[in-house]
């Protein structure tokens, strides 16, 4: 279901709710806090009884694995900042829309994971030859397309195996509270959020492509509901600036001093090292080259820098980013029928006087 | 500024991605983890340095204080569960509606507060004998109703004075995140969500009572734009229910196996302790007793179940709360010009198959 007209329905209000977003002020912290971090909640959090939870390694396996939460905290553990965005980051600002979570450009995140790798998780259970996948099966149930299931999706084997990829028990030096996968979920650094399952409850190798809803149906750049389309796998580069100057509480329009403003942001791809941020002052018509800082890890947004010098009247400041692979943010949208991916360039409107 | 149509503005949806509420299953706790705390954030978080911030302590006072955080953190402490709900929530379901932050039934959380308390503080200052209300002013600062403003909101004397108003600097443990007020917050046990000013910069004792923005045109009870209307103060009671069974993704709505059915909730009120909840199964029509629970503190929530028997078919389930001093929950919500104080049931629609 999709609409072209600007208003939300009460549906994607409720589901906003739920779901919360980076509030862009945020952005000023290298790393998250707790609270302020995107969430996209499928179906419910579940309650989990962490006495009885026990993770599940099977399928095409030779030593099938029962884990315990004390025995995944046992195995070697990896601490890694990952920038995490919601695929469906943009997509009430596509017209026409698909009626889903509405998001804006807030979807994102960056937390320390910390949790152990699961290559050798894998490699100790004995992947078989004729493995392709691996299923990760979460608790969450609900109903999604008219499909009753539990949330789950899978990964190409040798993505699975990729050193980087975590099941992770700890964010920011802490348990994972409820609503970041209490007590395991997984980790794909790079890759857009519906990769990391939260709530983890089974870990299933497969010898031929899982086609579950949220893999077959569910994530993909379509260009309608009969298109197969294409998957959405990793983040496509995004900068964020945090708006400058202070908001009016309705409209989140900006009031700003006249005379030199710092702009300041962070910028992300899933694709390769972010290489270039421009900035632009009068709605993207000329740019100028924003100083890039440090990034809390190679899987983490990259902090920028620009000297604006904010002269009286109105102004729409943008702003885009570049990664190493050559993936640039377009201006405008790219249409498809869910909502994926739009990595269209911020703009904020301001007011200096 | 309202609107009768059913959809929501651009404008409401910016707000409601930024402001979080509580994913009802989050009820299932007594003390909200951190980040499931409903958040409301007028304008936005401010950037604040530990060692430069001090909090003054002014107005009508005969000594006046200018206190660093390891001060008020060697000043007697105490820890409170104290819940705390926002006087906008419910506003997206009154019709017309006012424009503004469009919560539905979610913004409400509990948490542990541990903080110094506020009237030794204000003896060791000298309060003046011409003093009427003391004023609380936050470091977040933006325009609202065309007024640009620091948030400020104040308490009469004889309620900032009361044993259990803390200034908070750690919620659940921790110290209080950027979101819920770092380094120091009001927290008013038993008012509503805009009385708990974050991010205190100072208290200032006033000998004539308070006109900012905040306090005499925003929170009122009105009728219309030019009725003066009556203060919004304590929180009415409600009460809410985790919505049984599971999810459809968009809708929200419920499927709920057929037989018994556990309900649970929380039920809270500024007003005096939860006396009763009551449960329907047919939107209104007939109740049944709710048998109450604990609660974690007297300014908390408290506790509720309700053995269900889920017969096929469509259901609409309500809960209502009464409290001590006779305060009941509407059925339908009780229209004002600015949709403040919207206490009507909680309605939950479940297929039971």
């Amino acid at each position: 279901m999709s609409t072209s007209t600007s208003d939300i329905t009460l549906e994607e209000l409720r589901l906003a709710a739920r779901n919360h977003a980076l509030p862009l002020e945020a952005l000023r912290h290298p790393i998250t806090p707790l609270g302020l971090h995107y969430l996209l909640i499928h179906f419910d959090i579940p309650a989990v009884d962490e006495q009885s939870w026990r993770l599940e390694v099977g399928g095409r396996v030779a030593r099938p694995l029962t884990l315990g939460l004390e025995e995944i905290k046992e195995r070697p553990s990896r601490t890694v900042a990952v920038t995490l965005e919601c695929a469906g980051n943009g997509r009430a600002l596509i017209s026409p829309r698909a009626v889903s979570q509405p998001w804006l450009t807030e979807a994102v995140g960056t937390a320390e994971w910390t949790g152990t790798p699961l290559a050798p998780i894998l490699e100790a259970a004995g992947v078989a030859p004729e493995a392709v996948e691996v299923v990760f099966t979460g608790l969450d149930r609900g109903v999604q397309g008219d499909v009753e299931q539990a949330y789950e999706r899978s990964l190409p084997l040798a993505d699975a195996l990729r050193d980087e990829v975590l099941l992770a028990y700890e964010i920011n030096g802490q348990p994972l509270p409820p609503q970041h996968g209490y007590p395991l979920r997984l980790v794909v650094p790079g890759w857009y959020g519906m990769t990391h399952v939260k709530w983890l409850r089974s870990i299933t190798v497969v010898d031929e492509p899982f086609r579950g809803w949220q893999q077959e149906v569910s994530y993909h750049l379509r260009d309608s509901e009969e298109d197969p389309g294409r998957p959405v796998t990793r983040m496509l580069p995004r900068s964020l600036m945090i708006p400058p100057g202070i908001p009016d509480f309705l409209s989140r329009a900006r009031f700003v001093d006249a005379g030199p403003c710092e702009l300041e942001g962070r910028a992300w791809s899933g694709w390769g090292t972010i290489e270039r941020v421009e900035v632009s002052a009068d709605g993207g018509r000329s740019w100028g080259e924003a100083i890039l800082g440090e990034a809390p890890s190679e899987f983490a947004w990259r902090g920028w820098t620009y000297e604006w010098e904010a002269e009286p009247g109105e102004h729409e400041l943008c702003c885009r980013a570049e990664d190493a692979a050559g993936n640039a943010q377009p201006l405008s949208p790219d249409w498809n029928f869910d909502g994926f991916c739009n990595n269209a360039v911020q703009r904020v409107r301001v007011t200096v006087s």
